[in-house]
């Protein structure tokens, strides 16, 4: 199961998630320069982060939608870059958060799970129903050593508008979505305990999220919010479980450190494996107290 | 505005939306031989249907997983069946049903408003809340002729899961979710009465739906669910106003309808426009009643 793969590289490597949301504005001038197109700068930007932080984090989530502005260069980028993290046996979660029904949700999986934009986990949305859009993904979970990540609750202010509406029994929206999840993923436990269907849930540190966390305990979560969104190190510990059980996103604290550390801009890789490094530090140093 | 676009596209060529959700094995083989690759296939498969039916349809959606499922040679069949429609002045719906914030939000709005993969309308999921997921959006809705479909209420089994959910109150979510939109609408309607903000409903005929319908008015509506999800010409009614403010989408049942009625696998483009001819008198007697 991909969750036990997952779970040993948090072990191993910290609980890091680099977030290749790689705009072309973000790569320094003179590096841009030596290339092409747009696409094969951000793909070879992509490369020298991975190259310097694939041993220090976790795994790696690709923002598609960046990519897709880019148009068709910019998915020979996004490709070029799912399968350089498998060259160097690093795990991908691809964060396209789609969500459809019957034939269509079963090509999404095709799409993602399979050729060009093969990644091991992918992010998913399920407003048209649990087992509508997630079906035709199961298989390829169950025998292809697949994961997801299925939107729970996010931290971003305009989650109020649905995801806390409370249904008659005083229950949030985020906490039916996570009892349904919760549900279906006993049938795809790993042997660590966590399940390959995983959560988005975002880092905010209350007793709500410490609820929700009880309510949803198999699942292994993608915690964005990470810097750029407010949360800390403090705000993530609720969510993990002896210490794993969760990656915690971070991208451009990460992928512009080069930008705010007075680096020389040709070394942003270098830079970024700094960031990843105190990242993955204050985040270990947390769960010690 | 883009929806008086469609409200006289409606007017002039009946409520048929063509739903290109061309997978490769929807083609006549002795067609499909004829090319290289899958993708050119798809794309000339397409050409002759858009050529047979523009006339006859209010407009095109195309379903973008079914081209995702081929990687990039599908995406760039999708990019240039997008294309081709404009070419012919006809109207796109890319459904993508995408849904995201902040910044990630901007980019699916760049990808597909402008560049390689440009429509006219876009299918979007506002789980997320409506303003974080919308924002990016709603500039391209005023200055650029562009419009968005949101998910409200599906017609799918699975759609009790979630958007069936009572709040306190005992209002549906897929009723907050129509209240939320139905009042940012307002700022985006056009001349024909109806909004460039539209919403995605289900066919499905009754009590509730004629509800729906009345909580949402200044929506222009797409409806799928029309044959394959058993939905017809009498459960379309209650969702148009004046017989207008709605197009309703048939995919496979158009596209493959040379399967069913008999005729050369290579006429599919013919068995195409009868079909669109049919489903739009259908809909046209439906609503002389």
């Amino acid at each position: 199961m991909i969750v036990d793969k997952l779970y040993r590289a948090v072990e191993e490597k910290g609980h890091v998630c680099v977030g290749l949301d790689t705009d072309y504005s973000y790569l320094p001038s003179a590096f841009a320069s030596r290339f092409e197109t747009k696409g094969e700068a951000i793909f070879e930007f992509n490369k020298e982060i991975i190259d310097r932080t694939h041993d220090k984090a976790a795994c790696f989530k690709v923002q598609v939608a960046y990519y897709e502005a880019l148009g068709l260069e910019g998915l020979k980028a996004y490709s070029d870059t799912l399968k350089y993290i498998k060259e160097k046996g690093s795990i991908s979660i691809c964060d396209i958060k789609r969500g459809d029904i019957m034939k269509t949700a079963e090509m999404y999986a095709k799409a993602h799970f399979t050729g060009d934009f093969e990644g091991d986990f992918i992010t998913l949305n399920a407003y048209m129903g649990v087992n509508d859009s997630l079906e035709p993904f199961l298989d390829y979970i169950k025998n292809q050593d697949k994961g997801i990540f299925v939107l729970v609750r996010t931290s971003n202010q305009g989650a109020r508008d649905f995801q806390y509406i409370k249904n008659e029994e005083g229950k949030y929206l985020y906490s039916s979505v996570g009892e349904k999840l919760q549900e279906l993923s006993q049938d795809y436990l790993g042997e660590c305990g966590f399940s390959s269907i995983g959560g988005v849930v975002g880092c905010t540190n209350n007793e709500e999220g410490i609820k929700l966390r009880e309510e949803i305990k198999s699942m292994f979560l993608l915690i964005p919010g990470y810097g750029a969104q407010g949360g800390g190190a403090k705000d993530v510990v609720p969510y993990l479980i002896n210490g794993n059980g969760g990656v915690v996103n971070s991208s451009r604290g990460i992928i512009t450190a080069y930008k705010k550390d007075g680096s020389d801009p040709m070394d942003f890789a270098k830079a970024a494996e700094r960031a990843t490094v105190k990242m993955r530090d204050e985040i270990r140093e947390e769960l010690k107290k």
